[in-house]
């Protein structure tokens, strides 16, 4: 009743590869710094995957094309370090067991491709603004909590208290159950708004645990635009406060 | 543990066919045209589809007979340009898996009777009243875009943002995926009521992309009443606007 | 994934016979007559049916045993006529798909038994107290409805407006695509309460379809308790409006 | 579509061994049973069995590693009676048809590992505090219930009225249809906060029923300390309520 089908755009095989997912979440910071990842390492798409476990669905191009609502997987040989590929798309399996069918699926896929270890980027909602977001690890071993550490991600007693829920979580759960070790960064982040200043320092301690050097100043640019609104947001909320005269006093 | 039972009512086999589905959805917009055009062309019924995606569910006729809930097949052999295969029917799948494996069944059984185009009817709701409503379009080729273009079919950037939902966007997608190519189309809707006005212009859309020459008269009529009750219901709120007294302007 | 058990209480055969289902829905009618009918006529159980589509629920009885929640089916050898089989239990199939489940593999196992005819009984909620309720009717054949007519059943246009929703309505929809016919009777009643009345009129057009003679008396009795207390409810009501006196004319 | 995998972290044989389920439920009065016995017998543990019914969820230990959700078995083998398995975990199935799945499969496990009966353990929620909670039964034969009186546990008529809903009830359930029989107790609870209270009567019948010895000395502490938080708080209640003047009385 179920199905999910898997198209080759461009066979492709790595060498102990590190698969980077950045699917849809809190702040929608791993798919961010993912997608800017893909960019301006200019990676390359190899597969789409379509699934009964996505919405019934087509999205519309500027063309006016539809195309079936999917995941799609980017790859990226790197002579610097190891190989990466790159897990993003619109959207995350809609149910739980939706959830678990297609990230068991994914793993033998990229195993098959080549993936030796996972990463999973996502978002750290605290609901409240954060002007100075940290980079929170998890992992499903202890050499990948000290390699974590190295690249400025830190481990929190108890943090996230709730687990990690979702294709971040489960990557990393049924990974380590097949024997592909890996980790989550999370970047701290409102979850009020998609956030790139969030995005940009996952990307800082990416890079450091990648090898490679790439340029996150547009993402840093938006993240200051996003400051600027939030800014002039609660300019706008105090003045209010303050000429709203207080209707108790009043008669 | 779901079934789907195909019962033939008649045996056919069609060539270089177009399916034009018209399940219900936004204004019934698509049903109301499907329905139109199998009622002028006489097409006659060749297959109902039972499925554990339908609700558990059976209506009852006029006489008192009751009847499983189903979608429909309708056939119309053209002379004058392509055979023409009618999809139909009181409900959707109900949900997501549901609805991908009904369709994915589906395009299995059309292509079998010989269908090679799949064209999708629908309403596109804008959530206010519509005097004069488009038709608005998107394919999965270029050719089809061109193609609809030409019949009057408008492609604006952007729209629908949300894509398209259900049977007339994953009969497009899953197509797509199996090499059938394709193309909906959207009439302008409230989306509050039953709108046989834009089913009117879209089917004076298909008219041209079909060639066939029907009479819509009737729906032409039945918009006029559904016009002429909405300017009543409009005049008895503008009276009563006019009646209230604005209350910011008492004492 | 899901799991239906069949455990035979008592091995059976029956010819031609009926089956009579009566399980839990509107006002509880259907279900109220077919235990009636079963005590009345000291019909044997000789199935029980367990599902992953009922409820995770064990009940406990009297003397403290539990019992997974089942359907059951019972027999009674008609010696004045067709051999009757009654469906009865606490639940239906919980959800859409596990309703379609349940009743296919049900209609399947009463085939085997030897059942030929489906009557399906239940409620029909008018969400208003009904003094004089009438037994509708609905079946999938012109020859059963002339039947029904013949034992009181009437038949009215375009009522119940939406059908016949679950097990009173699959097992006649799919039984006819199997190719065994039947009908369903339903009891008028308000829908808030357990209507004894609604049963005792439906087992009356029972009796002339069945050809067996039951005592409905106990029946008729708890609907006069139910009708009292009812009463007793509306003077109450009618009181207190008398008696209290209208806060807006205080003071 | 669905999975469910058992990692052996010990290869183990009993016989004729007694299942323990302490899986979360009202009061978690049969997991802290249940936890307290592994930690005061030092149970070992056998296996993890995961199974997309859980949520699709990890969570993380002090030392920053990821663990996927799972449900556990620990064994004890007991020189002075029969040897013990318990099954504990942070989740139940997620949905119903998910719980008979799980249980079934668990079932079948524990009966290869050589359990013989089963003893769910679990609260009874009453809405309102209980100063003196008493463990109820019920079970799948009179042998057990005679069993369980002498336990101190008591049965009482239409108690629970709903039945046991989820594993404790399952286990029992679909335990009976294969022959392995058993009961269950539950210690009355509010159902409003965790209650070791309730817990350490359980663990008092448990004890006579099982043949073991153990400390609940600590579980009665936290007992004391719940009970000092409630009593607490229930003195806020009253004295806001002296405080409050009655509203009816002024003017």
């Amino acid at each position: 009743m179920t199905f999910t089908e898997i198209v080759w755009t461009k066979e492709v095989k790595l060498k102990d590869a590190i698969l980077l997912e950045g699917l849809p979440g809190v702040g929608n910071v791993g798919k961010l710094a993912a997608m800017h990842l893909i960019d301006e390492l200019k990676a390359k798409k190899c597969m789409e995957i379509y699934s009964s476990h996505f919405p019934p669905q087509v999205l519309i191009d500027d063309d006016g094309i539809v195309n079936l609502v999917n995941n799609e997987l980017y790859f990226y040989k790197n002579k610097e370090g190891r190989d990466l590929l790159f897990l993003v798309g619109e959207y995350q399996g809609m149910d739980s067991s939706g959830q678990y069918d297609l990230c068991q699926k994914l793993i033998e896929i990229v195993k098959d491709i080549g993936v030796t270890t996972i990463y999973t980027l996502g978002g750290y909602g605290l609901g409240k603004l954060v002007p100075e977001p940290r980079v929170l690890g998890a992992a499903t071993s202890k050499e990948i909590v000290k390699l974590f550490k190295k690249a400025n991600v830190e481990f929190i007693d108890g943090e996230p208290g709730a687990g990690i829920v979702g294709a971040s979580g489960l990557l990393l759960g049924l990974g380590k159950l097949q024997g592909i070790h890996g980790g989550c960064l999370m970047g701290e982040t409102s979850g009020y708004m998609v956030d790139p200043k969030s995005a940009s320092i996952v990307l800082k301690s990416l890079q450091k645990l990648l090898g490679v050097k790439i340029d996150i100043k547009e993402l840093e640019e938006r993240a200051k635009q996003v400051d600027s609104i939030t800014n002039q947001l609660k300019d706008i909320d105090t003045n209010e406060s303050i000429d709203k005269p207080d209707v108790n006093y009043i008669g």
